[in-house]
């Protein structure tokens, strides 16, 4: 392991985030607030960073290893530098609660320890919500963009870091990929914001709200999340744009570049829409008697976008709902939104791969002379990417069981904890029982919030980046 | 597809039905009860058997999807034909209630929609738990173990019918094979029954217990099933024998031959005996406050074996332990007995592989030069077994999903939906919530009795002997 250049990486990462510590520094700033939070987290994490880049590299090769751990190592440091604030403030007083809710927010799961979200500082709750939009489309995404590094190395952290089964590089140049996509993701972040305040929100809850959105996140600056504006067109808003950021961002730069047929060709795409327009209709059907036609095709739509971009945005108790379709919100727990987006779960395409794979392998055994080829998109998938599939899923499998293993300690009962370990794998936010979307996490023990903060950051990473930093074996010089 | 020549196995195996029906006619008999359920049965059974024997095949040949349809006709024909005693002597009226408690007897799951077992014709209650019994090894073993057939043939049944990721073939011919599985598994069943009848029961209790322990299935004589005895001596020939029968029964056959080291070196059987002193251990630590030492072991030890072994017999309502003691139980429901045995579930070896080839992809992605070898007892497991693996687990998966959400239509909560589809699919019996210890499967509805009852055929006979028969472009003639 080439400890070393990991060490050039996780410092310059650390300068980022130093420097994106500065938007909540001004926030504080500008609403009068004790800024003293802020520039102290801000000075030690640019003094580690600073301290980092100190340690020269001998060679500056890195593997795939290199990669995954370096990817690791700077989220798992991000949340913890960046639980400061919190702590420091006294917004969220205990370490572990603000390193939950900051690992929540890096990896846009949207869970939360807190019972009155109003009552933190301004600088505090747009810090909460910038976790989600940086951490959405990734910080070491934002350092290719940034910084000089070669197409090889780089590929190595664009794969730990960006979900889904394969790596599409959109451009030969990793940094221009990455530089599309933060412009993309911008972009998209600005217009939600103006619509947002069109709809007769402050800049500040615009802003913060499209944070969450971009991200996929699902944090609120209210209490009551989404519900507490009671607007159809923010909802609309919010859910459209839930779509867009759960979509593969390789279709934007398709379409960007004129060509739009091969875009709108993507299996991936047309198995999303299809599945956002059934299980709204199948809410509508289950829920039209409880809220009328008109609005259950409202909460239908919006919770299912909430759902299945594992954004985890709260309009309506769905726990109240009939239990079919809580099972319906438990599967696209289990989904998520496509490859290459900003929502998190296995991700459309992983699990369109694994059906298929499972398909063939069934044609293959029951008729074992015939040759069943996994199609995408009309390419053929190599077993190599199946075979990724299958054992990424049985890992997320693995974690889930582990999770919910722990959290069942604290004695709840048993739809909490596999849907509160299923939430946190997924990245989505809120479960069933009690974790529904009217619960919080500040229920469980410090143990339970410790392990689920991990398993955030192993869901988001898709497991390798993480579990490279537990593995010994892997840290021996070769 | 060779019809033909599966309507001649499913004709033969009707045949030994409708002989091994004459048992419970001949209960009734010695009972005095009304034999006429029995005898239309018996001639029926026999009739539709006999005229299945008439159509000649042309050929004789069969290949793997012809040993599958002709494994998953004869399992469903068996259970909608062995429902006819129950509903003909009124002991379960309704069809679909009586072919539910048929499956859940034949694929030994134990889950039943009865709320008065007591109440069951001495015929009745016979013939029910002897569908554990023979379901347990199989039926069609049975018929390779009397019947001439050639060794490619019956291999493509064992195939089918034995549950595992591998088939092992005991001595070359596959007849002796069969002979002697069903020598091993008549011997012990004849052994706890003796036992059991030394610890106070009646023949006809014992005998009965002896099958749904031989089967790992669960059905007992009581409402209160085994707590109704409240004797430590029989819960622990029970236990015991749940052990053996949940242990792969190529182990017996290489004690007998006495290549004993051999046999004790297997790791499924190191891993399994482990798991169960753990989890004994375990519920010992989680619920010693409640029973006392002694007693929290003897109910830790039964519970263990009763799930892990998925017969699904009761003592105690876990459902009142704490929270992670009952995750425990659904983590062993998901693991189920060793392969070759009688037990169901994904199988110890199948999750031993799972997590060695899971651990082995995590190698390989992130130091992709080193070559990982997936090893079981010291030999290597080829990358066929190991894509088996993951698909039958990916197929498990959607099977269980599917079954949750068509049974949520009925409202129950999500633990209760969850666990007792679980439960269908490892073939255990009881599960948490609603269908936990002191509940049952009456609380469905029609449909959902009808999606479980498959389900546990798909589950016992490991997904494509059943799947065939859904699968239309199987049955075209090549």
């Amino acid at each position: 392991m080439n400890i070393r250049m990991i060490a050039q990486i996780l410092g310059r990462v650390l300068l980022i985030m130093a420097a994106l510590l500065l938007l909540p520094f001004v926030t504080g700033l500008v609403y009068a607030e004790n800024i003293l939070p802020f520039a102290v987290t801000i000075a030690l994490t640019a003094a580690v960073g600073g301290a980092l880049l100190l340690l020269r590299p001998r060679s500056r090769e890195i593997y795939a290893r290199e990669g995954f751990a370096a990817v690791g190592l700077s989220w798992l440091s991000m949340s913890l530098l960046g639980a400061l604030p919190f702590v420091l403030s006294g917004d969220i007083p205990n370490f572990i609660d603000a390193f939950f809710e900051t690992a929540s927010g890096f990896t846009t799961t949207g869970a939360s320890i807190l019972n009155n979200v109003e009552g933190l500082s301004r600088a505090g709750l747009f810090w909460r919500s910038f976790t989600h939009w940086i951490g959405g489309m990734g910080v070491l995404v934002f350092l290719m963009a940034v910084m000089p590094m070669s197409g090889e190395r780089s590929m190595h952290i664009m794969r730990a870091e960006v979900p889904g089964p394969t790596v599409g590089k959109l451009v030969p140049r990793a940094k221009e990929t990455a530089r599309i996509l933060y412009l993309i993701y911008t972009g998209f972040t600005v217009i939600e914001t103006v619509l947002l305040m069109c709809g007769g929100m402050s800049f500040y809850e615009a802003l913060l709200h499209a944070f969450a959105t971009a991200g996929t996140g699902g944090f609120s600056t209210r209490n009551a999340s989404i519900a507490a504006f009671n607007s159809v067109y923010i909802e609309t808003v919010i859910g459209v744009f839930l779509v867009l950021f759960g979509t593969n961002f390789n279709l934007f730069y398709l379409i960007l570049i004129g060509r739009v047929r091969e875009a709108l060709r993507s299996e991936e795409l047309h198995r999303y829409l299809e599945i956002i327009a059934l299980c709204t209709a199948l809410i509508v059907l289950g829920t039209h008697r409880l809220y009328g036609v008109a609005q259950s095709l409202r909460h239908g739509f919006f919770i299912v976008m909430s759902t299945i971009s594992t954004a985890g945005f709260c309009t309506q108790d769905y726990t109240r709902w009939p239990a079919w379709l809580q099972t319906m919100i438990v599967m696209l727990m289990f989904i998520g939104g496509c490859a290459g987006s900003t929502g998190g779960g296995l991700k459309l395409s992983r699990v369109m791969l694994l059906i298929r794979t499972a398909a063939a392998d069934v044609g293959r055994v029951i008729s074992p002379r015939r040759v069943n080829r996994v199609q995408m998109d009309g390419r053929r998938v190599t077993a190599e990417t199946t075979g990724a599939v299958y054992s990424y899923t049985a890992l997320v499998m693995l974690l889930l069981l582990f999770c919910t293993a722990v959290i069942s300690l604290d004695g709840f009962d048993f739809t909490t904890n596999f849907t509160a370990a299923l939430s946190c794998v997924s990245n989505v936010g809120p479960g069933l029982g009690l974790v529904g979307p009217s619960g919080n996490f500040s229920i469980f023990s410090p143990l339970s919030k410790l392990v689920m903060a991990f398993t955030m950051l192993f869901g988001r990473l898709e497991i390798y980046a993480m579990l490279i930093l537990f593995i010994p074996s892997a840290w021996k010089r070769r």
